[in-house]
């Protein structure tokens, strides 16, 4: 009998010694142990019986997070921007008109994106943390008349959240597919794809759904599905081409490119997790924590960039108090607390702290560990406050 | 104090759970324990020094396997086949004539990539396993005259090992780039990639280098960085935009995607086992191997269907011998040993068994237990050899 090590028994001393992290950035979040666990178990081949299993179980568990029906809900093979060029490159042609409602650092990245693909793009933009109303966005759409338009759900970048009902309803009148970047918000906000008549939505693997970078899931609505299927010219790229990742994953299961058995592992034991706790359990507790959290900050005479009615749960904002340096903040984080945060960019670099409270973090305990650390931090760096 | 449970303590059930198998595919191969105790250690951020130090160590020891001084050498945060598409997609654009050697399935998915970027191209074809011989591969560049040569160098759906160096000094002599898949022999056959005279090499982590599926290695040459550098139209694909990417990962560590630090983790491990092992003497065990194999599988009255000198030695390519039924051979190894074998398909569907024996069942020991069971196999399936 050939003897081959099991995955679990420590044989021998490897080299990869990483640093311990508190993440508390804007992703990659902590990662719950029981992914690890279950990354640690052996892989099966990409077109193994126990394989489509997993990634059968993936699918249905993130119809559930992304709030949808549709059957054309899998996972892309790359991360969370790769999961905006599947849905970019698929529904942006040479010509495609496309409206991109851009705020944030990520709207401009689909608007390079929708650019490369030959899309005519128009933009209406705003400030970075503020967001569209309902009839602006329309009355936007209604003039433009787009073939696609694009928003983000959850903008990163600056830690606002955009409702989508207005945008999906005007798009739908002009004849126009919408693509929503859930990349921040899925798992730990409602999303509600079906509700807001979103078409395409896609994600990530290390935000909300707390695990690795390395996956993006998508989903796509049976119009979207009719629209792609009628499109003559190619996508340009193969490798995200929806129609032939789709016939892999959940039709005939012919092989297009050899997927992850490991990633699907993390990504089935932390969809999972989320089953076991209750979907909507988990959005109350990361809004508890975000609420939480911004009494603190506030009490530490710090303010949110975002207006309270339109703050992201899992990633907040609070703004660079006068007298302090933001970099020696996040120096001081990382040097004695092993705390990850990240600091603005763009137009708001130096301005505001971003801070991320998910998945295992998402706790009253967490937010006080990290406003105690914090606080010690800021006044290291010159806050009087 | 935040309570964040450990990585390694088991917490509570995990709910994957796969079933055990030995990987004696095409691919994924067996991965190695000590990846997987790496992959089970805490993930840092995609900016944070310590990945970029992963990440650094992963690029100088990729240029050993590769066989290259190529300071372009780095990780696609997606598979082998997100390397082919990023090879394609960086240097050929609307136009461009791309020379394909074409003996195999992986050599049409670069002629269908190639023409989905609106490349021209001219294929030199030949039947699944058999190799392309200097100078008719010379003639054929001198007379086409090409922008980009692309070949196979182990071509997996067939078993033959193409050597470079004829195409190589052809396509130079006309000015042209070449692209070699590497995806099958990078960590277990020389590569050679300066040697040889190859521009843009890919490879994934599942084969040689003994990782799980997910990420895909990649060399590019001076010269080729030069031509991509003048490019003026700008790649369709932002994903794989060789540009933003070695800019993340080399230059200035300006953030592009979210690299998995689990995925880099893994792949560091894996490349420090083959450092200690020793690359030549890694290569000399999968020959080994390899010939074993042959010997052992000619013993039980197979044939194989690679010419000696053209076989990959971590990739066997024997005849199904009359009277047996391959697919039945295939679910009796699995069903009563766990072992995981691949037929052919497309022209030799029905002819070729593929059996790979990569990292850690490159050994004589896993030879004769593979020949066992398979010898069983191939009798209880109608063999009378």
């Amino acid at each position: 009998m050939v003897t081959v090590a099991e995955p679990t028994a420590l044989m021998e001393e490897i080299v990869v010694h990483p640093p311990k992290r508190l993440l508390y950035g804007p992703g990659p979040g902590q990662v719950h142990p029981r992914v690890y666990q279950a990354m640690a178990q052996p892989i099966v081949g990409h077109l193994d019986a126990y394989f489509f299993e997993i990634s059968t179980d993936i699918q249905r568990l993130l119809r559930t997070v992304f709030g949808t029906k549709n059957e054309m809900t899998f996972v892309i093979s790359a991360t969370g921007s790769g999961g905006m060029e599947t849905a970019i490159s698929n529904f942006v042609e040479q010509g495609t008109k496309v409206a991109v409602f851009a705020n944030g650092f990520f709207c401009d990245r689909q608007t390079e994106m929708a650019r490369r693909q030959g899309g005519e793009v128009v933009r209406f933009e705003k400030p970075w943390g503020e967001v569209f109303g309902d009839n602006e966005a329309a009355e936007f759409i209604r003039r433009e008349k787009p073939q696609v338009v694009t928003y983000v759900q959850a903008e990163t970048s600056a830690g606002a959240f955009q409702r989508g009902e207005a945008i999906c309803k005007a798009a739908h009148e002009v004849g126009a597919l919408v693509i929503a970047d859930c990349v921040t918000s899925l798992g730990a906000m409602p999303v509600e794809v079906d509700k807001t008549g979103i078409d395409i939505a896609y994600s990530c693997s290390q935000k909300g759904l707390s695990c690795p970078p390395g996956l993006s899931p998508i989903t796509v609505s049976p119009r979207a599905m009719e629209w792609l299927k009628a499109r003559t010219t190619p996508n340009r790229s193969w490798y995200f081409d929806i129609k032939l990742i789709s016939d892999y994953l959940i039709q005939s299961h012919r092989y297009h490119h050899t997927a992850s058995a490991t990633m699907f592992y993390a990504l089935r034991e932390g969809l999972a997790l989320i089953e076991e706790e209750g979907l909507e359990n988990r959005w109350e507790r990361h809004h508890q924590a975000h609420l939480e959290f911004v009494k603190q900050i506030e009490g530490l005479g710090l303010e949110m960039l975002v207006a309270p009615e339109h703050r992201i749960w899992n990633l907040n904002t609070p703004k660079v108090p006068q007298g302090a340096d933001d970099a020696k903040v996040r120096a001081t984080l990382l040097k004695d607390n092993g705390i990850e945060i990240a600091g603005g960019f763009g137009p708001l670099a130096g301005k505001v702290f971003r801070v991320g409270l998910m998945g295992p973090l998402a706790t009253t305990d967490s937010v006080n560990h990290f406003i105690e650390c914090f606080g010690k931090a800021l006044r290291g760096a010159g806050y009087k406050g």
